[in-house]
């Protein structure tokens, strides 16, 4: 392996560094930590929207970058064991792992109700809430064992670096009544919207249909994906006069055409934030579905309540996962959830700024971008 | 009894007549209406927003009132079994029961999943949809028996008729997680919102506080339920520029002053339909938190998506009740829901008239107005 | 098709019938019944335990079959819309269906709650209690239109009649918190344990194991289901002193020897009846695991209700199915439970009582036997 | 406060030693035990049928006590916080708590999923599993900060002693589905049966009946809550030929007899773990229904399976409890549960062989005893 830590400092919009950080040695456990950390020499790390977002900007929401005080990007990674805290019991040197990014304190309410991922004393890879806590965008990092989650031999680093966004879906699912049977609709099909219905159907929702408005994302849909169903939705012109009628309206056009079975959507996954997807999904569900937003976009949206109350359509909202990636390596070991063709392309450590480029110009082509050390 | 069948027939915007109908006999049970009927002396009937809305506007939403095809208002109402119809099981003439108003198929989909109030073939009295389907505010009526449920001999037929209403409630509160030392927000101290306050107190939640605009109605809600908390709100002004963020900095200085303990607010529930308030209810709840949507208002609002995607506060709505009567009716002859004092004003059938205007008149003393041969 | 109804009908202990009986009109519905006929031409029956019964004793339980008033026997088939009663609304002459064989009640408190499996008034065919309720082991066989489940072109008749045990199958599993990544084992390798296994195994169960003192039948086993593990059990001796002490080493030694992963089975179905298994089961289970009754047996056990206290396992029962149906149907026509070599002998109807002969001479060979116009 | 710190101290059978032990210093966080400690001044404990094994036959099942490793008993016990460890955050000196006893690992399968009541190390004071674990007969005890719940100033400590029995019954009820309306019978009037049956009632169960052999504990219960019914049971000869039988016939006769609604008894609570009692509750319950499992006895008996299947009556076990002294203390401070008049005698600590001796002559008049300096 590697000796130095050639590590992705963000500083402030578009001044992100590759320095040669310090490797530090994992601590043994303590009380406020909860964590005895095993040190991973990193081999493989997506890029997400939020790191493209404190790229772009040095911020996310009223959260600022301090130049003073720099922070290293990146949560969604897998790597190997390099080395052991004192008292690490299950891990040893040389085991494949997957790294959950959050680091929650298992003492505050929202943890004993078993619902981490909304910890008040939560610290997120990467991120500047609580912070700013180091990311694993980088050779060598060290986090808390029972976050280190084994991989078996059959899955590779990138399906490792995967399986944080697909922990989201896997999360997401789980809070809906997704059964054997159900009905769902995916509106996106970025690599959340792909996840998220690769994860419903494997979970037994037969009849999954993918709307974007994109016909490339719709056609990589489709290769990904065989057996859902696709839908290419219409943009509103930008100065629709009242856009929450025009959604109601494109939604019956694709009742009354048969596009949709209107009473039988039993869940819409919302993986867009945009607004008038928000509100087409809350039109297409049955009385009694369920609506999960998984998108942030802008965070406000004009809502058809009529619609929430008259057919008591629940709106649920999914931040991160909570014991989310066991299950979803399991999903992709035993074949049920494809990774495959999701990893579009693949850059060096130290071609960094390259990759965030790619990002950053985008394109249907561009699913998912990962760095490493493959 | 009396020999006539005075009913309150609408026949469009401030059409309310009285008129001598016919005294139906109950029907014996077939396929269609699953139901043996049995006929009712009404005894008491509350008005309700909903015959407001025909009486006021001949319409709700795009159904529009027939006069050549007018109906019978009323949905609120308890009475005594004056006639059976053939093969009536469990019901005797002289039976005081609370009418259960809509007559669900017991076929469709969301009857089989024992949501009823879902039903895609509801007949609910007093209203157009499927209809129009003629209500209980007359003095004889039919319903089928298995929606006629007894009442005890300690219950008066003014607590009978609030069990419609009631079971508003208790649909609503069942639909939360409300339990054993929950803590609970209800916007609005109309007659649902103190309903809904009592049954979620009576279901463990001993911290609820209500939160309305007027001083009277608070200080009613203090007399009714002397162990909750309330506080006045603020209007905003209707030059609002941004109302959402009027909506979250009201909260912040609640929360900052200690009114509301935010991160320990499990519900909130809206039974108001104010833009407004339903924009608070989401920015006053703990992370993971619910809120219930009860009030209609005009069907739309602006809401804080972010709040539901990154503190996972899910929205949830409410439509009328399934399988609350029972529930509601016990709940009251156990003494764990009190209903003193919430009829304010009670008026003769003959006397419909006058009561529809006490209604329209308003007024913060104005909780809840019956008619009926008490 | 046939102009014959030629029907077995069982009159007491051995003494079955093949006789040619009335071809019944599908009656239109009625409010008793709840239920517009269907007349179905039978395609297939398979023969069940229960059955059997009849068959031998001429009882179950202290319910005697009285020679004056014999029964069609015969709950497990499928068939094809030959005729419609009045009003039916979604079959039409022709279809391919799968019959659920209760007739429930529709208005009892444990249908009203969703549990139709527990009406009080349950008529389920080829079965006393109630009845006699005439079965479906014959030429023609009216029921009602909404226990007549449609079955796609991908499935045999043969498929079709299996959905009944399958259903038992499916009810039970959705009685338990099976999961993707539970662990399962499954006592008994008969019909009913392999189609458990199956479904546990779609439902996401990845470890499942199948117990049983027959070698064949778990040769059979491994040859169905490749991917599941099988275990040989031993038999206790007739004398065993403390049965329940010999059933806990029994476990103790699988344990040891690493066949059991103890702390990790979350649920134990026990398809046999016999008392040893039931003990097992209850050994083998994690602390708050859950025990799945299936099989019948003496109907009396002494069982460890330490276990069950001290370390929280659940033991539940399943009687038949509610709203299983549809999903078992969903299963197998998406290749997630499969059925093929289960049925390992075929009968015309008119040798009926050679079928029934060869399922009471039985052996391991044996699987599941069917009778029909294939 | 006193100085001293007297511990009751068991060595083996009969050998209950009062000694004057160090006083230990709260430790500081460490991360095996997850806890900061407090220190305790223990002012009252209740003796539990456990404390009475112990006393009596100086070891539980198949865990001896070692004389050279003696242990102190008590773990029902309140107190007064006397020390801080460093760090604790939520404590202060004075404040008066009721203890829960089992210090649970955090970090198991178990305690991730919020059973921790099941943690596979679990030290539970006064007792040798995974220890000896010492106990809170004494004057100080040091306890995790988390274990350490506040009782308000209406509670006395009397009452924050018997938190833990009646943590017992909120987890047992929890684990149910009580609810309002619910029909409950509990079988045992001691001081579990009665905190059952005061749970239940107090959670919405209208309905509640406790059987008891004695008719002085029966007396006992009626003054205790009065609005329950109560049931004096007959006692089998001990010679019966088949007790299952006996049992079945006298729940029979119950409700021949209308003594017993059977079809509407919705949960049964066992809190004798006598083998009749546990047949009994097993014929009691409707279809559907569940047997709570609570008295531990001798640890196996003979149950009817057969209605376990056929009536789907499913049985489930209770262990200690998880996340139930909040809502214990709740339910007390509320006035929901009544605690008056359980204690029946209390003893110096200086006395407490006396105690021993009383609880072990028994008698109807014996409710629960406490130690303590009150």
């Amino acid at each position: 392996m590697a000796n130095d830590n050639l590590s992705a400092v963000i500083y402030g919009p578009k001044d992100l560094r590759m320095e040669n950080r310090e490797i530090a040695i994992p601590k043994a456990g303590d009380t406020d930590s909860f964590a005895t950390e095993v040190q991973i020499n990193v081999r493989a790390t997506g890029i997400c929207g939020s790191d493209i977002h404190y790229y772009h900007a040095g911020r996310i929401g009223n959260r600022v970058l301090d130049p003073k005080n720099p922070m290293v990007l990146g949560h969604e990674s897998s790597g190997i064991v390099s080395a052991l805290g004192e008292g690490v019991k299950n891990l040893r040197v040389g085991d494949r792992v997957a790294i959950e990014p959050g680091t929650y304190c298992k003492k505050c309410d929202r943890c004993v109700e078993g619902r981490y991922n909304l910890c008040y004393e939560m610290h997120f890879s990467g991120s500047l809430m609580n912070g700013p806590n180091h990311g694993s965008l980088c050779r060598y990092a060290n986090f808390p064992e029972h976050l280190c989650h084994s991989i078996p031999e059959t899955m590779t680093y990138q399906d490792g670096a995967l399986i944080e966004p697909l922990a989201v879906a896997v999360h997401s699912v789980n809070k809906t009544p997704i059964k054997q049977g159900s009905h769902a609709l995916v509106f996106g099909a970025g690599p959340i919207g792909l996840l998220v219905a690769a994860t419903a159907y494997a979970k037994g929702a037969e009849h999954v249909t993918i709307f974007d408005i994109n016909e490339h994302r719709l056609q990589f849909a489709t290769e990904y994906l065989p057996k859902i169903k696709t839908v290419q939705l219409p943009l509103p012109e930008s100065d629709t006069p009242d856009l929450l009628a025009w959604s109601q309206q494109t939604i019956e056009k694709l009742v009354t055409s048969g596009v949709i079975d209107r009473e039988n959507i039993d869940v819409c996954f919302e993986c867009t934030g945009v607004e008038s997807c928000i509100q087409m999904a809350m039109f297409a569900a049955r009385r009694g579905g369920v609506i999960m937003l998984i998108g942030l976009g802008k965070g406000r949206a004009l809502l058809p309540t009529e619609v929430m109350s008259v057919r008591e359509v629940d709106v649920r909202g999914n931040f991160r996962y909570a014991h989310a990636y066991p299950e979803a390596i399991e999903l992709v070991s035993q074949g049920k959830v494809p990774l495959r063709g999701l990893v579009t392309h693949q850059y060096k450590l130290e071609d960094t700024l390259e990759a965030f480029d790619k990002v950053m110009k985008g394109g249907a082509g561009v699913v998912k971008v990962q760095i490493g050390d493959f």
